[in-house]
């Protein structure tokens, strides 16, 4: 007892320790010039080049007591590093240099009928802390992208990728020396201890967000205990809408494509809904695609008549977000039903509509009240690199301060700068 | 006890109900017209000019019950109302529905190299909850600017305005039935059972954001006890810095007007601080303004040398927020020693410099990390009107979804609407 308790206040120690630093940090990163934050992270990329060897041993060692304890193998493919993922690491990293620099771009600007002149400038928002799973990439992206957005970040690698991270997050640590900029703007929770995490997710006032990666058993952790405003991706129950007027070969490519392209992303097409104005000549070809490709059907009635192949869907499908090869089919009477199962059943949080018909599609665009709407497009797009923003730290799927792929512009808050010539209030 | 818990059930039941009902609208919302919207903005300020004396006699029953509860005379100015106080909330009502919708809006459009074209389009953030004190006017004005910006209310005023804030609110929902929208979209919490307040806090998943609006006790149980997301305003402590080069005729009329033009407001100056270069021109005849007009003087050593009407400052006075004819001053050795001072001792909320000098000027406004930074300019423009927002539900002191004037926009979050003829990732 007394045991647990000394290791409680370590951790305690520990993270305050790591708090207080990373404050210290997030002051002089609001005035770190972006030449300085770009040359740390290629001095990261390089140093995590150099130490590639000494990363792969640490990920042996991770690899080896995950084996040990048991681990799937879908949880070792997601941990175990070679050679190819520490390079896509490093290159990762320099990637993030080549991005615009958010911090000091003014979004708007304005001039008041007294002459005031308004800018409205991006500035980082403080300190970031990172919870994560066994991903070991996971603590290069984030402390990367928390440093080009000018964020201290508190990053908590999961005790199965511990010395992985921790090889990592030396090697930033060197790219930050290297570049003259505080170390603690990088810091990784030196402990495999569990309590860290609820110690984080106490820590209001010192991080101002947290995000959390990983499973839903993690961010639903986060989200019932912190403190701490959390930016998080929830379900991605995605629905791809073929209209009765959809261009078959398009409807084909599109489906195809949102399935199956990768079933375990969070932008995968979950339920398909095909009119019934087309089911005769569409649902078909499509299904063909898809079993084609190893994909189990579970429809409704009307789908089953159409298609025997389909399995039957119960209620329970239509909320199933099946993250593998299995899709739901439902015939609807057009749009308007489409739109009344979406809202009933999805996760706001990336839906499509394949269709000819632009006034159809529009009214698809409006009401469907999801992060990422698409028209003609596959909901696998639903990614920040394929938004142009370069990398992203996750997918919100709330609707406060960022929505859908949060890229480096969304870790910063602004500042407005008025410049007058004397006025005064009336 | 059993009456007891049969209240907290009944409001349990209450905030339910109200939770319920606020998604029922919000979701309704999402799809109202701009038209809709303002036309139930038009209905209801004029509903509040029909009910003028209604409303006078409910806020004559809260004055009543104020005075004989022992309300400071403060409180009661608040508190009461007049006939000219009714039309400034008809008045505000309305210029809120001749303010932009933000709904709909596309704030940002791109085209990927895939042909995919972007659109960020804004839509509401949901259900909002305000809870604030005895200024019944907020009852319509939240309410409105929520309204405007398609999301559902949930207002619980302060106990001491529940009969005046009823009133109004029976005029909200009288123009939002006129407009054919659902009465939910505006409610007022019907009890004055402080338990209520306990129960919004924990609506985590039905209300999204919660505002308060008060002192600083209701802001810190709020920010302590909230399970939901909380935009807030904690403390004002607001600084102007007159530099060397700075124009005395400006000076003295930027100074005067930040400390004094109203000294309750979260944009009043507290602290002066003037370099040591002009001390021995500027401070005499600034000081001279305050003065004549009533201000108390708290200065350091080198001030009370320069000016033996100044008290002594101890050093509590560079951390008080006096809202109040106090103004702590302090000469310093240019605008490096002023920047320090500001970091160590602000609040990040609004802070200026007076200088003729552009190169001093703008390392002010970059280093200075507060919501607005001002340059030549009294610190009292903070203010959501000033800024061109038209109404304001408040200021935020946080970084994160909103920081600065709170206006409609900053109560919306975006989806991204993407059209495309087909693409696939590949």
């Amino acid at each position: 007892m007394t045991a647990r308790r000394s290791e409680r206040d370590d951790v305690a120690a520990t993270m305050e320790r790591l708090g207080r630093d990373a404050r210290t940090a997030a002051r002089s990163l609001v005035l770190a010039s972006s030449d300085a934050k770009n040359a740390a992270l290629k001095a990261a990329a390089a140093a995590v080049r150099a130490a590639s060897s000494e990363i792969l041993d640490a990920n042996a060692r991770d690899v080896a007591e995950a084996k040990s304890g048991g681990a799937t193998s879908a949880f070792l493919d997601r941990l175990a590093l070679d050679a190819k993922r520490v390079e896509s690491i490093a290159k990762s990293v320099e990637d993030v240099s080549t991005l615009p620099d958010p911090v000091g771009q003014a979004d708007k600007a304005w001039t008041q009928p007294n002459g005031l002149r308004f800018e409205r400038v991006r500035v980082p928002l403080g300190v970031i802390g990172i919870i994560f799973e066994s991903r070991p990439n996971v603590t290069a992206d984030a402390g990367a992208l928390c440093l080009k957005s000018g964020n201290a970040a508190i990053l908590r690698a999961g005790s199965e990728s511990f010395h992985s991270s921790s090889a990592i997050a030396a090697c930033l640590a060197e790219g930050l020396r290297a570049a003259g900029l505080l170390e603690a703007a990088i810091q990784l929770v030196p402990t495999k201890d569990r309590a860290a995490v609820g110690a984080m997710l106490a820590m209001q006032g010192v991080i101002d967000v947290i995000v959390p990666r990983g499973g839903k058993s993690l961010i639903a952790r986060v989200q019932a205990e912190s403190r701490v405003p959390v930016i998080a991706h929830l379900d991605g129950l995605c629905h791809t809408y073929v209209d009765g007027t959809a261009d078959l070969a398009m409807a084909r490519q599109v489906t195809l494509n949102a399935k199956m392209r990768r079933t375990g992303v969070c932008g995968a097409t979950e339920t398909l809904l095909v009119d019934r104005r087309c089911a005769a000549t569409h649902l078909k070809p499509i299904l063909d695609d898809l079993t084609a490709t190893g994909c189990e059907i579970r429809g409704c009635a009307e789908t089953r008549a159409l298609d025997p192949r389909a399995r039957p869907a119960s209620e329970a499908d239509w909320s199933a977000e099946y993250l593998d090869a299995i899709l739901s089919v439902r015939i609807v009477g057009g749009v308007e039903e489409a739109i009344d199962h979406i809202r009933r059943y999805g996760s706001q949080h990336t839906d499509a509509i394949v269709t000819e018909d632009k006034a159809t599609a529009e009214r698809f665009l409006q009401q469907i009240d999801s992060a990422i709407v698409l028209w003609n497009a596959s909901t696998q797009f639903a990614d920040g690199g394929e938004f142009g923003f370069g990398a992203e730290i996750g997918i919100s799927t709330g609707k406060l301060h960022a929505r859908g792929p949060v890229g480096a512009e969304h870790l910063t808050s602004w500042k407005y700068v008025v410049r007058g010539t004397g006025q005064t209030r009336p």
